[in-house]
Order: structure tokens, then C-alpha cells, then sequence
């Protein structure tokens, strides 16, 4: 049997070697971290050490790293009205968003509806600067959420420009940084986000970690989700996922140390995906191809396409793809990123995701392509095969 | 160098190996278990699976169980107002909760503070079900929060018939089973449950996942912690810790398989324990003799010892125990559970919890009886000697 080609690393990305190591290594000690005996003093220092690799990924200081459950929590986490800096106690009365967050975004955190308003963005998917500063200015002590890169397009947001705004404004900047971290340069304090959330899933970690991470500790978030305990300093109690962050201050060692050349690679083997794309079948649209996208990840279409029957044509051929976020269990509904993009049905209904790995290989994109010539053939000529693949 | 001695398992317990492998095994899988391709659909078994046997251990249905990530997060999802039920949608107006229970119960999740009210404990440390009556008569539409055995002194509590006296009011139930459950028998049914919460880590499982199980689809949570995906059917969403889950479900396994035999043999090695404690230093109180207890826990003083004292001359013997719970970093305070019993502050302050596991052997039980006669004598003469060794 021919081996599976993984193309949905935006889904999830496959585990770092030394992610596994630091969880093996972790799983050996007993010991909670809140014991004063050496197993809990030894399950301790392995959260901390994390904790220094997760905060050099993105150049903040150890302090100021929260470990949660992951991306969703920690958005979640963000999210508050009860924010407090040292200049402004009182709660934040708006959150702004843009209309391509990921759904724990837009979500709110604990902002009642009415409170959040969603920014455009271009055909290309980049956020509207120009509509955030006309929303900023009439929002009291606003918080903004933007996402560093979009998980289905990969399109880059102008987060640092926006800081810019949302800071002369008196606002505090969120920024989910999940799928950018890892593949784009992701500093903090050059991003010039207040506050930013890393899921370890996605950089080479294991599933369930995350972190939320301030720019310092003049940030305090006053209304933890979860109380009763002393963890992460009150922010996050209960006991912590011990091998769960070993594994994410692995991942984000390596992600770190191999960025640039991970980068470079998936860049090479993206635009050669791209073009056989192209060279297949002429007509297939590459959403955001105008703007900066990340390096690893292409969401195209082609008219006629129907996703849903797609990737499961793709499965058949041995290669995992998406039809766009696998946020939520079985739903198939429209994507609000193309629809914000202005995208029509017929093309939004075709939309598949490839995103790549520093697994990928040259041969695996060949394959693909080759399963793009059959599926691209039989799938998009006309609703009489469709109906036969679907059935 | 002698190995260590791992006293501590009512903080956390050592990895099964039935967990580590299940923890392996997920790990070599990519896939987001939302994902529809083949590597998605591998990761969704996973998850199924383990609910099913996280399911077992309770005798609940495996739509019942909602995975979190840790009993920490399950107490606070359980402890809201907005529980519905089919007879009764209005919020719950009161919540009572034991003087014993876990910081994450005492924290009252959701409830504002003038809500909460503690009933008291005997000097066993067991509930006052004469005061939950007349508390519960009091409230309305209440929700009750009991632990099945307290972590302190491993004090199996009345929760079957304290939930008689629940339902009978209109009241429901949540029970915290961290503790209890792999111990002592844990059916939903057989407690009279609504909602009950476990955590993986305390039955050999990984640290960082747990559940929140309900009685039945009758039990509505209409107000999850988190929002933003379909994951938990809504009830937790972000992607699943699907090594941690996998662990958890290994680990459930093999503590209802083997729980009858295990408990036997900690019994006797509990009880080897129990008698050498007191023949080394007669004067030792052991709290909450008089109750049914879990037959793993140990929670001791002798008048003159100073608790933080000796758990640091035990860890330099080689022996890792505890002054109580070990639920937050380095925080030294007067245990709550004590003072719920009336324990006076002399012995109090030296209270020692001892709680075994599976792999204790009757030697470790032997050499710990030793280094008891060490530090009793050295600790427990006078407060020169403390000074000293606190030094």
C-alpha cells in the first residue's frame, strides 16, 4: 500500500519528534507540580522549562506565559471585558473583531453580543485598516481580536498596523496567533499585541496545550474562567497538563530553531503545488494569492467543485485534506472567511485547503497532483458525476 | 542509591502502563478528530473509544461523558446556575456545598458567593446529613456538591443518601468522584448523581483530562465555560487532547478492572501502615479512623510535629508524602478540611497525609515505618529540634 499523504497540517500538525520525547520523558516522573517533595519539585522545573521555550518562540518573558487546554481556551481566556492595565481599571465596553476569526473568536469570550463588532476585510482576505480605525473611534476602551494569519487562507494580517491604531485609540490588541507562530516571525512586542494565544497542536505538540501570553505583566486579566486553585498563578488552576507542556516547550524549541528553513522548504514545495494546480486544470481560483500569505498553506477552487465529495475523493487516493477549518465535529457549512471575502457560492462550495508540513516532500506534491488531475476531471464536469460520488 | 518512595498518590498517581501506551499509541496518529479524511476518522475513534470506557467505570452512558481537561475544569462546568433538566429549566438558585470539599468546589464555579452555603462535617469528617436537610428545606431549586471521598482524609462521605435528600427537595446532585473513583465503587446510578466528575491523573491517567458525566440526556448544561466549536457536543469546545483522552479511557480500564483486587492489597498495606505508625509513636491520631475511609489514605499528627518540617525530612529519607493537598503552588495554610472537624490547631499543624498506590509494596511500607521513627523522634520533642531542621 502506497503511504498517505497528510496535507491538512492546519488541521493539525503531526507531532515533533522531540514534542514525543518531552512527553515520554514527562509520563516517566510521577509528582504534581504542586508538591513540595523532589517528584513534584521535578514536575515543576519541566513546566518551567517550557514555559521559557514557549515564551522565546515569541520573545516574551516566561511570566507572563499562562499554560491552557489550548487555543480555544486561552481565546477564550482573552476575551473578557475584565482586563486591566496599570493606567485603566475600568472593564473594556466593546470587542472589535475581523469577519475571518477563528470560531472561539467569534464567539465573543464573555462580551455580550451586542458588544462585537466584526471588521471586513479585502477580496483578499486582509483585514480593512481603514474600517478599523473608523469602528475604534466610536468604541469606548475597546478590545481587539485579529488573528496573526488566517487558518483557511493563510493570508498574513496587518497586525502590527493595526496595533498602531488600536493603541492611539486606547485599545488593547488580542492576537490569535495559533496558525501564524511557528511558520511567520511572531514577536510580541514587534506584533504589538497585548495579549496573544499559541495552541501546541499546531506547531508540532501535542493536542489539548495551549497558551495565552501577555505582553507584561502590566496586563492582568482579573476574571479567570476556572477558580480554586494556585495554578499559573491563579489564572488557570487545576492540576497542569505536565507531558502536555513538556511537549509544547519541545515543539516550540524546534519550531523556533527551524522556522526560517522549515519556512523556505514549505515555500518551495507550495508554489510547485501551486503551479501544477494551475497547469491541470487553468481555471482554479487561489484565494488571497494577491496578499502575504503563510508559506505552508493554498485554499483554491475550481467551479463546479462541490468540497465536501472532494475530499472524500481525495481520502480515497490517499491524501488528507479539508474542505476548509475542522473546528467543529461533522458541521459542512459555508466558510465565513470566503463569504467575508466576498467569494460567491458556486466557487465557496469548491473550496478545498492543502496545508503543508516539515515532513512534506517534493514527491508527495507530485502525488497529489496527480490525485488533482483525476478529482479536478471527474468532479468538476458537471452535477451528473458529483451526484455519483456522493451517493 | 535506595529508590525513592512514592507516597503521594492521592495527589497524583503514577501513569498506568496501560495509559503510557495508550498515550504512545495516540500519539503516532496525525488527524484533528473533527477532520472527515482517514487520519480525522483514527483520531474520532480514539476519543469513542475512550468514552466508552471512561463510561464503564461509572456505569454511565458514553453520550453521558464530556471530557475536560481535568476535574479542576469539570467541578467548574458543573457548578452553574443554568442546569436544566426536563421537569425544572429555571436556574438553580442555591448552591450547598460540604465544609470538605476540593478549593475547585469551595471556589462555587458560577454561583455568587451569597449563594453558597457549607454544611457542616462530624468529627470523622463526614457530612452532616441532619444539616443538609435542614439547609436544603431552606433553598430553592438547590444544587448540592459533595465529594465521594475527601482527598484529605480519604473519608468516604454519605452521597447516596445524602442525594435522597436531594431529590427529595427538588435539589440536584454533583458529585466530585476525583478522589473516589478506581477506589470504591463509583456507579452514577448506585450515588444518585446527576453530574459527576473525574479526573484521569488520579487513577493513573495523564495529567490534564478529565470529565464531567451526567445521569442522564435529562441533565442540560446550557451554559458551557467556553464556546466557539461543536467539539463535547458543544459543551467543550477546541480540539481534544486525544493523547490525554486516550490515556484516560486506558487508565479507566484498568482501574475498574482491577479495582476489587487492588483495593484489597492497599487495604492490608494501609493497615500494616496504620499499626506501625502508632507502635513507633503511640500519641499519633489518625483522622477520621472512626469512618469508612478509602482503603489507600492515611492522614495522621502527632502533637509537637510542624507538617512542612517533616515532609522536607521524609523527601531528604527518600520518601515523597504530603502535609494535605497538594492543589496550588507552594501555598502553606491550616487545612480546611481539619478545621471543618474541629481538629485544634497543635494537631493540625502537623497533620501528614500518607496515600498509597498500586505498585506500594510491603517493603516501602517497612522502610517508611523507619524513617517514621526517625523524624517523630527528631520532630516531635520539643521546638528546638524544629527550628533546626526548618533552618
Amino acid at each position: 500500500m502506497t503511504e498517505r499523504i497528510y496535507f491538512d497540517w492546519n488541521a493539525t500538525a503531526r507531532l515533533r519528534p522531540e514534542a514525543r520525547q518531552a512527553v515520554l520523558d514527562a509520563m516517566a516522573l510521577a509528582g504534581n507540580p504542586s508538591s513540595v517533595h523532589a517528584e513534584g519539585r521535578a514536575a515543576r522545573r519541566l513546566i518551567e522549562g517550557a514555559r521559557e521555550q514557549v515564551a522565546a518562540l515569541v520573545s516574551a518573558r516566561p511570566a507572563d506565559v499562562f499554560f491552557t487546554s489550548g487555543g480555544t481556551e486561552a481565546n477564550a481566556l482573552a476575551l473578557s471585558p475584565a482586563i486591566e492595565t496599570a493606567g485603566e481599571k475600568r472593564p473594556r465596553e466593546a470587542l472589535l473583531i475581523s469577519a475571518i476569526e477563528h470560531p472561539s473568536v467569534r464567539a465573543g469570550g464573555r462580551f455580550p453580543g451586542e458588544k462585537i463588532t466584526e471588521i471586513p476585510v479585502d477580496a483578499d482576505g486582509r483585514l480593512d485598516l481603514a474600517a478599523l480605525a473608523d469602528a475604534i473611534a466610536k468604541a469606548a476602551r475597546p478590545l481587539v481580536s485579529l488573528m496573526l494569519a488566517n487558518n483557511e487562507t493563510g493570508v498574513v494580517q496587518p497586525v502590527a498596523q493595526a496595533a498602531a491604531i488600536v493603541h492611539a485609540a486606547g485599545g488593547l490588541l488580542h492576537v490569535d496567533a495559533v496558525q501564524g507562530a511557528g511558520r511567520i516571525p511572531c514577536e510580541i512586542g514587534v506584533l504589538g499585541a497585548d495579549l496573544l494565544t499559541l495552541a501546541a497542536h499546531k506547531i508540532g505538540g501535542p493536542k489539548g496545550v495551549g497558551a495565552l501570553i501577555r505582553r507584561s505583566e502590566d496586563i492582568h486579566l482579573a476574571a479567570p474562567l476556572v477558580r480554586g486553585g494556585g495554578q499559573e498563578r491563579g489564572l488557570r488552576p487545576g492540576t497542569e497538563n505536565v507531558a502536555g507542556i513538556a511537549g509544547f516547550g519541545a515543539a516550540a524549541a524546534a519550531a523556533s530553531s527551524k522556522r526560517a528553513e522549515e519556512a523556505a522548504r514549505m515555500l518551495a514545495l507550495r508554489n510547485l503545488l501551486e503551479d501544477g494546480l494551475r497547469a491541470v486544470a487553468p481555471q482554479t481560483v487561489i484565494f488571497g494569492a494577491g496578499a502575504v500569505r503563510l508559506p505552508n498553506t493554498t485554499l483554491f477552487s475550481l467551479e463546479g467543485l462541490k468540497a465536501e465529495t472532494a475530499v472524500i475523493a481525495f481520502d480515497l487516493e490517499g491524501v488528507a485534506l479539508s474542505s476548509g477549518a475542522a473546528c467543529s465535529s461533522g458541521k459542512v457549512q459555508p466558510s465565513h472567511v470566503l463569504a467575508a471575502m466576498g467569494v460567491l457560492p458556486p466557487l465557496q462550495r469548491g473550496a478545498l485547503r492543502v496545508s503543508l508540513g516539515w515532513e512534506t516532500t517534493e514527491a508527495e506534491i507530485e502525488r497529489f497532483l496527480g490525485a488533482w488531475r483525476k478529482v479536478s476531471t471527474a468532479l468538476s464536469n458537471g452535477s451528473k458525476d458529483q451526484r455519483g460520488m456522493a451517493a
